[in-house]
């Protein structure tokens, strides 16, 4: 390294200069978990001297799973080969469920956080960043008459979003009970689902606007499943909407609206889009908690005129997975739509209540919209 | 709730009318941690029948201290009153570092997670939501050539943005060790104290612009600190200025562009800033990791040339706290721009090496830039 000739004589840079760069207290070495293996068989550890068991809980991909300990009290577990995926797993350490300590990878919303872990394949999977030109993902703020308050959304512009005078069509993407809106950025990579397909030429290029489905004072949604979801629809119809077409250059006919959404979510799809035909014309279900909508007199009215709304739908499209523990409602639903001769799509699927299904029927249903 | 009479006989409707709301399996009742009392005493708790032992980790605003246990198993633990502040905590279970289970506030970075404590005070923070005009965060992708391969960054723009012809100017706002460029947002609340400030006519609408402080394959970034901060300067000021100066509607001369940070942060900023006023013309040290830029050539000449540097620079903000394990270092480099005769504001404050700290320190920075 060289000196400035001026300063060498300096005895206050000598004092930085011969300083180790400042570091925190040193932590332990770091322990690596969960490892990937070449072969896709992973790696699960804990640094635990004093605890007494320690079991991995991944029940639908791994089931429950003991941990054994190495003299060090180190312990470990290693399971697969698994399918390239992106998992969410927790530990559950003395009895106590918590994410991995050692995996800086979290999924967090307004329940106990989880630990994410992502096997890769040997080729790019659609929610893989790619080498493709990306959109960009807004956090906006706006306030809410329908439940009071300023709320917080987060709005995916594709990558060519502003071009001149152009109008995008709308995509009201919804989360699942006890998730915030960056779920559906954070681990069902719906951002980087739509930079693939818009790249490849497989989706139009759309907005895709993420809500936050709870309401304040309903911290278990549970509770008030109804009112909450009443709040959620009056919100999205009467709030939400108007900033978004405000804020941003967005097409404002029905036909350039669509609605989906997962579990919770799916279930607020139904009830606000299939409710409100003169608002949307797309709408889809994934894995959805489709019995309380059926409570809404706009859903009703939906299914008791089917003339009527066969007219006014392009699309509604349903998925759910075989294993997943609301494939009976969803099959009861299906069956109510077809004794009133409702036109549909019905994906019955592989897996269960999971996000690896969402990314998968996002990225199904998403080039079929707006077409 | 009345019903449509055509689908009044419709056994399917039945069905689904009549089945409770699908809900995934009943979890045990929640335990509510942390419990922030009217007094601002905070009880902590966490359920563990089967664990040994329960420490809350709070070193430098609490301590570490001891849970206890009752008959069913219940830890808990009250400590404070307590500040009003955003504080982190771990827990320490049967000897495993790791979040409280139950709070589902986490801090997420490169390096292991944390638990968030928000104490409210009886009037609002500064970085509280407030009901103000809210600007946006963006969460972008750019190309770097100088790292390789494709980099995230966060940019706050603000509530006006964007006005007409208005350019902004823009602060570059970097992160510390083992965070990542959600940091700044997620707990450092830049966006809503910039909105605060704004609002109240106390700082310049400008942009801020987060990147991403860590390089790929440096996972412990304390190996190759000088090289992650070569490769770091390299990518600010080669790829991601012109990103953000052909994305946005900014400024582009000097005087238009400070550069600010925390711990490691603090170190870039200094690095970066002080070695390249023809890049940047204010420049902000937050509790800054600050012996290694010494290393820097382009930083020697800024020390060794006081007259052009003075001349160049129109603020260098320097804040460290007495209780800083930084405060050495940062003391030290204060003398050598006394020594050297350059301008500089040195801000000595109560406080350590935490987001206390830095979040009062941009409230504090932001309105004196670009005046």
């Amino acid at each position: 390294m060289k000196l400035i000739p001026s300063l060498i004589w300096s005895p206050l840079l000598w004092v930085l200069l011969a300083q180790e760069p400042p570091r925190p207290p040193a932590p332990e070495p770091p322990v690596r978990s969960p490892e990937v293996h070449p072969d896709r068989r992973v790696t699960f550890r804990l640094r635990g001297p004093e605890v007494r068991e320690v079991k991995l809980n991944a029940s639908w991909w791994a089931g429950e799973k003991s941990f054994s300990r190495n003299q060090e009290g180190l312990w470990s577990l290693t399971i697969g080969p698994l399918a390239p995926e992106i998992y969410n797993y927790t530990y559950s350490i003395d009895g106590v469920t918590t994410i991995d300590p050692h995996n800086p990878a979290v999924k967090t919303g307004v329940r106990a956080a989880s630990s994410v872990l992502e096997v890769p394949g040997d080729s790019p999977a659609i929610y893989d960043l790619g080498e493709v030109p990306h959109g960009a993902v807004h956090i906006r703020y706006y306030r809410s008459r329908a439940i009071g308050g300023t709320r917080r959304v987060h709005v995916y512009t594709p990558p060519s979003y502003p071009a001149g005078n152009k109008r995008y069509p709308v995509l009201y993407l919804l989360h699942g009970a006890g998730d915030d809106d960056s779920g559906w950025m954070a681990i069902g990579r719906a951002n980087l689902i739509l930079d693939n397909l818009i790249a490849e030429g497989r989706a139009q290029e759309m907005l895709v606007v993420m809500p936050f489905g709870h309401v304040p004072g309903l911290a278990d949604p549970r509770t008030s499943w109804e009112e909450q979801n009443r709040l959620i629809e009056r919100d999205l119809i009467g709030d939400l909407i108007p900033f978004i077409e405000s804020a941003y250059r967005v097409r404002r006919d029905a036909a350039s609206r669509a609605i989906a959404g997962l579990s919770m979510g799916g279930g607020q799809a139904a009830r606000i889009g299939l409710g409100n035909l003169e608002v949307f014309r797309w709408v889809g279900m994934f894995s959805a908690a489709v019995g309380q909508p059926a409570s809404s007199e706009a859903l009703q009215r939906f299914l008791a005129e089917p003339e009527k709304s066969n007219r006014a739908l392009r699309l509604l499209w349903i998925g759910c997975g075989k294993d997943d523990f609301l494939i009976k409602p969803n099959e009861e639903f299906v069956a109510l739509l077809d004794s009133q001769g409702i036109r549909h799509t019905w994906r019955l699927t592989e897996g269960d209540h999971s996000w690896p299904v969402w990314r998968r029927y996002l990225a199904e249903l998403t080039p079929l919209l707006f077409r």
